[in-house]
């Protein structure tokens, strides 16, 4: 018997070869296989099972992180798991747990910031997993502004011991994952002070718990730091608080690869090149714009998915429903964000080539791409998470009312990504800081400097002050080159209206604050920019597959256009682009939607998504959705019981007017 | 000694009577006593709390509802609490409860569409709750279009009964609140079938449980739908699922007002005007709107308030950090937040007066306005709900970090809100009946037909199609003329391009389909122009109060100028404003913003939230937060012990490397 499909009608319409895109989508043949072997292993393991998750309570929760964390580590020392396998059986077991602190920021805080001693006496341990840690660096009171930090780490020459304090309420260390009941160790950020002097923050290993029974250690408060958005999600890390009443640690638990401290008590900067950590951070952010792609390609999976099933209204002669999905509503809000998936999925993968870029560039002491590279970062983070989490709520609301049910798995999808518009640099930061770039960047053209890499297109900013917009044809609108001018003449006339703002200010400080509003504006446009030329960058590659090319050459410009569209006052106003254009590039817009819609559900199976990754029932591969929310329903912890307890106490009296008699 | 209060200083700055404000803000004097009279009754009753509430599991937070509904009831009874007095408690709760669904859904239903002699038998069981009633129309496939509905009621001439059945997996009861444990009754919408033919969807009166044992009625398959976005939020209430087998009912349980079935099943027509239920329509959008204002004003409080504490860079000299209200990129997403708050709450007021114009004219047979005032009832809804589930996850970010607490009460605040924009109407089928309504308005202004009421303006169309806005300075901008002229000449060029756009297709329904999303957006248009006249027109009243007029001109200008600059595209491609006098409306915006500043937290103390009300630490009257993070942070469910649940099982066994030695 054929396994049952109700999207196989769907899936037959495809005009291309699905297989070729899913290699397209993960990269590689070999990135592809590696993911398809581990999101498979994940899915059928009943360890890693997730669909109970957000009827658990906080500590059963918990206790399930903790169970699947063990659970993993045991089965990549089973399987023999290479580390790029174990990488990628711990995103699909997709659990916010301890070891993602371990892993990703522990140990790569005393790689990038330890000496090769420090190296030598706790990466093995650690790698080990002998003892577990966190990152302590943001505090009750500090976020963004590192060097804001109030704890101290005062070095006492007599003892040749560092004494770490929290002097204040604001000092406590809030929201380092692992941290509330799990690390053992900590990398704890706090003001050096030795020699009479304030050094400003620098990085110390800290013990926190005894290896033998898990206690605090003395002089140590350590504690979770209580329920976060949204039921599961981030419920399942122990994001905690911590405060030192004068704990001392051995003068060799400070980080020193960048600078020391000696015996005696001397602050001494190593001649290590500062600029190394942009390699580190460089890295990070590319984790999370791929991170974006994946969020943002299941929250996309699941709309599209349910909105082929769902029917509603227009009912002939008493046949179905329309699919929600034929509805040009659905469709002008559906498919922009399909085509963000792909777009930034690609904008990540070039990131991955950025990274490498420059981290050749850093051995070899060229630092001349760094501050390009770290606006371009900065301005990618943060325009491609704040548009993932607003989209996963917009494919929520695409699915009706059945997508605000926990099983519909956008919920939980999305409690659990916003943390990513936060953390690693807060969004509008991060395009503050792109913006800064942007100024600096203009105001060095008058000398000649001219811009490199994202910003190159600023060199030709004469052309683009007064170039005009050729289409005349909504088709017009469908060639790279004329997408591109508009998008590069929007971004350097913002830029340029700001650095004009900014000259008629007494101080660019001042100017700066005033117009941050339009800064950032501007700096969304150059990060557009960016991926939309990415995209288009994509395309110029050779694309195997039949119809694979044709299929993204129509996301590029529905991506395209539909940000025009979004964006018309900025193309309109800077006078890139006419009224009329505007209104060509909107009905090729709505033409480009028609040759997606055939496409949609095999677009979206190119993810490679399984149903466990999924976890919703509107998402399932079947489209046996209706049966399945039944099913889910009975599941309600409430359904334990026919009568509900509190029944005795609470409903009857009422019906049995016993208050009203008690009283009236 | 005097009480803490972290922003006294703030609230000396501010330059108008707040208690003034407050009266302006709950409408009346005596709705202010009402309101906070209700307020601080539910405040300082300890079975009230929910500080706790998203840490409690599935069935406790149902038991307490369950707890805290039986309270209320008692309550009111034992303090002789009049129906304004116990309506503005129930709001207070704070808490989704079936009760809501018994006073506001079931009650009304049978009061409007049930004959005298039903309401006789029915509605003083269900005033003393000796029944307990739910409205069940929404289906597990058929959510927004009512006339698909499949559940079938039979009449059977035989016995004098209609047979309820579900004939479809799809056609199950899905989604209405306290249907699931709770309801003893329901009012079931299915299809009538008499006489060999299906007459459309009616309601019926059926009993569901056992008034015995609680137990569902034989052929009843009864039961709660499942977990809900968020932790708390609507986890409160028991939305159902239900199934008919053949299920009989007397046929005098059909709610016979509009229609009626004989003994002998002939289905006769009552000659009472069905007009009479877009009463009640505008009745609960009118509500909606006000309940948008609450949602709204809550967020904008605790974002505003912990704006004014937080601080963050710009330190000099080791001073303080600048207070994050000062930001000017805080303050251009804040503020409008603001304004919003109190354009709604006028709207919102205004739409009483709209419920009071049309029942009056309802009762005397006047039927002339109802299209106005449908469209506009429905865009109000749309765009208003909308917004301010937007809005509240914005002030969640305006946060940073700490927003994603559940002590923040944003998470759960935007969780419990959101369902409001698929409920009573999804908020995109409500544009487009908006569109409509204009379409039909535009394509009628040939044959002279004036509109009126909101609409009125499109009678100007030949004006608004050529006008020239007349701004020249940033200030010109502050003339309500200037303001309402544009947002005129926006909507009304908007939908006349939507006019000719249809006019080019060869049906207009295949032109509807078509640029539906256009007419999406001429229909936002519209609806924003309404809440801009309707802030105008009230600053056209008398406001008494040191300052308060001032504060909401201000208000009022920032809602406008702000939406302008949001829309930018939209004002100037129609060509109602040049890209200079875009630019000077936003240079007006930051100096409103600056005159806006000082007033802020008195502007938001207006809306006289309790303490309890909020649920926020981080909006506490006193401006207490890092105290009070503290203290909530130590009553996390995993800080119940110091060692958590799990360690000996999963946390020891690896750092005693246990997995490695028996596998390597």
């Amino acid at each position: 018997m054929e396994p049952l499909d109700y999207h196989a009608e769907e899936r037959s319409k495809a005009s291309f070869d699905v297989e070729e895109m899913k290699i397209v989508w993960a990269g590689s043949r070999h990135a592809f296989e590696i993911s398809d072997r581990a999101a498979r292993l994940v899915a059928s393991d009943p360890v890693f099972r997730k669909d109970n998750r957000t009827m658990l309570s906080r500590k059963e929760l918990f206790k399930d992180t903790l169970r699947k964390t063990a659970h993993a580590v045991k089965r990549t020392i089973e399987l023999n798991l290479s580390e790029e396998e174990t990488h990628t059986l711990w995103f699909y077991v997709d659990q916010p747990a301890y070891a993602n602190l371990h892993w990703g920021m522990f140990i790569p805080a005393i790689e990038g910031q330890g000496t090769e001693k420090q190296k030598q006496k706790w990466l093995p341990m650690a790698h080990n997993m002998q003892i577990i840690g966190c990152y302590a660096q943001t505090e009750l009171g500090h976020g963004s502004n590192v060097q804001g930090l109030e704890t101290t780490a005062t070095f006492d020459p007599q003892t040749d011991e560092f004494v770490i304090h929290s002097p204040t309420l604001t000092s406590s260390k809030w929201w380092p994952g692992g941290l509330g009941k799990v690390s053992t160790h900590a990398v704890v950020y706090a003001r050096l002070r030795t020699d009479g002097q304030d050094y400003g923050v620098h990085g110390f290993i800290v013990q926190l718990r005894s290896l033998d029974d898990h206690f605090p250690l003395p002089g140590i408060t350590v504690g979770d730091i209580g329920m976060k958005f949204g039921s599961g999600a981030y419920n399942s890390m122990d994001n905690g608080l911590l405060r030192f009443d004068h704990v001392r640690i051995p003068r060799n638990q400070m980080l020193m690869r960048l600078s020391q401290v000696t015996r005696e008590g001397k602050y001494v900067q190593s001649d290590v090149p500062r600029q190394l950590v942009y390699g580190t951070m460089v890295y990070v952010r590319q984790i999370i714009v791929s991170e974006a792609s994946c969020a943002l390609s299941r929250a996309v999976c699941i709309a599209t998915r349910y909105s082929a099933v769902r029917r509603q209204f227009g009912s002939e002669n008493g046949g179905p429903e329309t699919q929600v999905i034929n509805y040009k509503t659905q469709q002008s809000r559906l498919f922009p964000l399909l085509a963000s998936a792909y777009a930034f999925r690609f904008v990540g993968e070039w990131m991955k080539w950025l990274y490498t870029d420059v981290s050749k560039r850093l051995q070899a002491n060229d630092f001349s791409t760094l501050p390009e590279v770290h606006a371009c970062a900065a301005g990618l983070k943060s325009i491609t998470t704040s548009a993932t989490a607003d989209a996963i709520e917009e494919c929520r609301k695409l699915c009706g009312g059945h997508g605000y049910l926990s099983c519909s798995g956008l919920p939980e999808l999305f409690a659990v990504y916003i943390p990513n518009c936060t953390y690693e640099g807060d969004n509008i930061v991060m395009l503050l800081q792109v913006a800064r770039f942007l100024m600096k960047t203009i105001s060095r053209l008058v000398s000649g400097k001219m811009p490199i890499g994202t910003a190159a297109y600023l060199g030709r900013v004469e052309h683009l002050m007064q170039c005009h917009c050729e289409v005349q044809r909504a088709e017009d609108w469908l060639k790279h080159s004329i997408i591109l001018e508009a998008f590069e003449a929007r971004s350097a006339r913002m830029s340029v209206a700001c650095a004009e703002s900014l000259s008629r200010f007494s101080t660019p400080e001042e100017g700066f604050g005033e117009i941050s509003a339009d800064l950032v504006e501007a700096a969304v446009a150059h990060c557009q920019l960016i991926i939309v030329s990415k995209f288009i960058e994509k395309l110029q590659q050779d694309i195997p597959g039949k119809g694979v090319k044709t299929q993204l050459e129509n996301l590029c410009n529905v991506y395209a256009l539909s940000l025009l569209h979004k964006h018309l006052g900025d193309f309109v106003s800077t006078g890139c682009i006419t009224p009329k254009q505007g209104a060509l590039a909107n009905e090729q817009l709505r033409s480009l939607y028609s040759q997606v819609r055939p496409n949609a559900i095999a677009l979206v199976d190119a993810f490679n998504h399984t149903d466990h990754y999924l976890g919703s029932v509107l998402g399932c591969y079947d489209g046996n959705v209706y049966q399945k929310l039944y099913e889910e329903a009975w599941k309600s912890p409430l359904n334990d019981t026919v009568v509900p307890d509190g029944y005795d106490e609470y409903i009857r009296p009422l019906l049995k007017q016993h208050f009203r008699t008690a009283r009236l």
